[in-house]
C-alpha cells in the first residue's frame, strides 16, 4: 500500500492529512537525549546503528507517517575534505574558512559510496525497518552549505558570503558548481540506496534579497533539483523566511514546497499555484503555547491546507524545549482532521 | 527652505534623492566609539550634551540628508519602571519579565515631560544646532517591546512573548495598550520638542506570521500611527524580514515605508502603490563588499526607486564593522545620481 505521505506529496487523495516533523529527532526527545549524552552528533551521524535508531526514536513515539534521515547537513562537506567539528550550543565551526578560488579548488568531488559509505548504509537499514513507512533523505542546499563554509561557522548577517558573491563572483560561482554537483550526487545515493523522498534545506536563503537569489543562487537549486527529476520520487524544498523567494524556489524544480510559518498556506496556494504539494507550517514557539491554542491553530492550517496536496509539518525545526506529548497530540489531531471539519 | 528629506516623504519632486542610515550614529564611527569608552549607552541616552554630539557626529562626517535622534528603544520603558541594563554584546536584559496581568499592570503610564525629560531636553538642542537638518525622533513599536519585556531580553524564537498572545490573549491585549499609549505620547512630545519626522521600528515583528500579526499587533501599532496623524510630520515605519507582512503594515497609517533589503523598491513600489514614499533598501552586508559591486547596486535601486518618493538608505542597520567612508560615498553617489542615470 502506498504511504498516505507519498500520495500526499503527488496531490493524490488520502484517508488523512500526513504528518511529520523537521527536527522530529533531536533534542526534543529524552530517548535521544540519552544517546547524546554518549555520543558526539558527528558520532551519530557516522554509525549507521546510531544514526538508525535516532531516526526511528520519532516514528516509534510520534507515531509521524515519514522518518527522515539523521544526519546533520554539514557531513558531505566534511567528507569533501573540509576539517570541521560542530561544537555544542554553536553548531559547525570550520578552521580554515574558504576565502579564495584556491580554497574552492581543494573542495574534493563527492564519491557518495566512498566517502559516505554510514550515509548510505543507515539509509539501507532504514528502508527496512521502516516497512511501509517512507524515509526521507536530504542535504543542505549550496547557498546554505557555502555560507558555513565561507564564514567559517553560523552567522547572523553573512557578511563575507555576501561580498565573495558580489567581490569575486567567478569564485562564488564555482563554488556554488562544486556544491551543486556533490548535493545532487548525494542525494542520487540517498535514492539509490532506499529513500522514498528527499528534502533540499536552504535554511539561510531568507537572508538574501530576491534579486541575488535569482542570479546567484538560483541556478544551483535548479541543476539539483531537475537533476533528480528522473529518480521518481517527490523533491521538497524548504527554507526559512523565504515570503519574498517563494515563487523562485517553488519554480525550481519541487514536487513539495515546504512554507515556514510566516506566510498562511492558503495565501501560499494562491501564489504557487495547484500544481505542486505543500507542506507546513504551524509556527515551532506556538509548541510551547498552551493545547487549546495550539489546536486552534492546527486546524485552521488543515483547513487552508484543504486536505489535498498538504503535508502537515512545522513551520520550522521543533524547539529542543518542545514536550514530545504535544508533538504526539498534533499528530493525532491532524490524523482525525477531515476536510469541512 | 524646505528639506530635500521631508520632501521626498511627500512625494514632492526633489534636486536628489535624501539619505540617511539607520543605526547611523554607532559603532561604524571612531568618534562614537570614543565616547562610548567613557560612557555607558544609557548614561549617553539620558544626557543631552551626549546624545547631542553622537547624533551629529553622523551629520558632520556623512553629509546624511537627516538627523536621527540618538536613543535606544527600552528608554521608554525603563521610564514605565521597568528595571533594566544594557549589557555589552547582549543588548537590554530585564530582571523581572512581564509573564502576567499583574506584571503588565505594574507598567506605569509614561509622562514624558516627567519621566525622559533628558530626551526632550536633547530633542529641543539638536533643533537648534541641526539648522534645516531634520530631526528624526522614534521609538520601538509594541511588539518589539513586548518581546524584550516578556523574553527578559534579546530572543530568537519569541517562544514566550508567543504563548502568552495565544495562551492569554487578555494580558497580551492589555499589554499592548499600555506600549502602544505610552509609545504615542513619547513620539507626540518629541514632536512637540522638534522632531520633523518620526520613525517606529518593530524590528522583530517579522517572527511573527501575517494572521498573528493583524490579530495580535496591528491594531496597537494604527493606534500610534493614526494618532500622529494630525501632528503634520512624516511617519516612518519599519521592520526587519516583513516581506509577508508590508500591506498590513503600510495600511497602519504610513507616510513612508522602509523595506529591508530582501524585497526590492520597484517590487514594493508595485505592492503598496504610488501614495506612500519608500525608504531603503541597501543590504547593509553589502557596505563590505567591493565598491563596485557596492555603486551598482546602489545605482540599480536608485533607478527602481524612480527619485520621487524614496528616500535611500540601507535595509537594516549600519554594521559595526563597517567602513564610514563607504558610507560617505554612497552619500556622495546618492547625492549625483539623477532620474533616467
Amino acid at each position: 500500500m502506498e504511504s498516505t505521505f507519498l500520495a500526499a506529496c503527488r496531490r493524490e487523495s488520502v484517508d488523512h492529512v500526513p504528518v511529520w516533523f523537521m527536527r522530529q529527532a533531536g533534542r526534543s526527545l529524552p530517548e535521544y537525549r540519552a544517546i547524546r549524552e554518549q555520543h558526539e552528533i558527528l558520532e551519530i551521524c557516522r554509525t549507521p546503528d546510531l544514526a538508525v535508531e535516532v531516526t526511528l526514536q520519532p516514528v516509534r513515539r510520534l507515531g509521524v507517517d515519514a522518518a527522515i534521515l539523521f544526519s546533520d547537513i554539514v557531513v558531505p562537506v566534511a567528507a569533501m575534505g573540509v576539517d570541521l567539528e560542530i561544537r555544542p550550543g554553536i553548531g559547525p565551526v570550520i578552521d580554515s574558512p574558504i576565502r579564495a578560488i584556491g580554497d574552492v579548488e581543494r573542495l574534493n568531488p563527492l564519491d557518495p559510496e566512498a566517502d559516505v559509505p554510514f550515509v548510505l548504509e543507515s539509509t539501507r537499514i532504514l528502508r527496512r525497518e521502516l516497512g511501509s513507512t517512507p524515509l526521507i533523505g536530504f542535504g543542505g542546499a549550496p547557498f546554505t552549505l557555502a555560507s558555513y563554509l565561507i564564514e567559517g561557522g553560523p552567522s547572523r548577517n553573512h557578511v563575507r558570503t555576501k561580498a565573495l558573491m558580489h567581490g569575486e563572483p567567478a569564485t562564488w560561482h564555482k563554488l556554488m558548481d562544486r556544491l551543486s554537483e556533490a548535493v545532487l550526487a548525494y542525494l542520487q545515493a540517498q535514492i539509490a540506496a532506499g529513500a522514498s523522498a528527499i528534502q533540499l534545506f536552504d535554511s539561510w536563503v531568507g537572508h538574501l534579497s530576491a534579486d541575488d537569489y535569482r542570479a546567484f543562487v538560483l541556478p544551483s537549486v535548479e541543476r539539483i533539483l531537475t537533476g533528480l527529476e528522473g529518480a521518481g520520487v517527490p523533491r521538497i524544498h524548504f527554507g526559512v523566511g523565504t515570503a519574498h523567494l517563494l515563487e523562485h524556489m517553488a519554480g525550481a524544480g519541487v514536487d513539495v514546497m515546504g512554507i515556514d510559518w510566516r506566510v498562511g498556506i492558503d495565501e501560499a496556494r494562491r501564489r504557487l499555484g495547484s500544481e505542486i504539494a505543500l507542506q507546513g507550517n504551524l509556527d515551532p514557539a506556538l509548541c510551547l503555547a498552551p493545547w487549546d491554542a495550539i489546536e486552534d491553530r492546527v486546524t485552521e492550517i488543515l483547513r487552508r491546507g484543504g486536505g489535498i496536496g498538504h503535508i502537515f509539518n512545522l513551520g520550522h525545526g521543533v524547539l529542543p524545549e518542545t514536550n514530545p506529548d504535544t508533538l504526539e497530540r498534533i499528530v493525532d489531531h491532524v490524523h482525525a482532521w477531515q476536510p469541512g471539519g
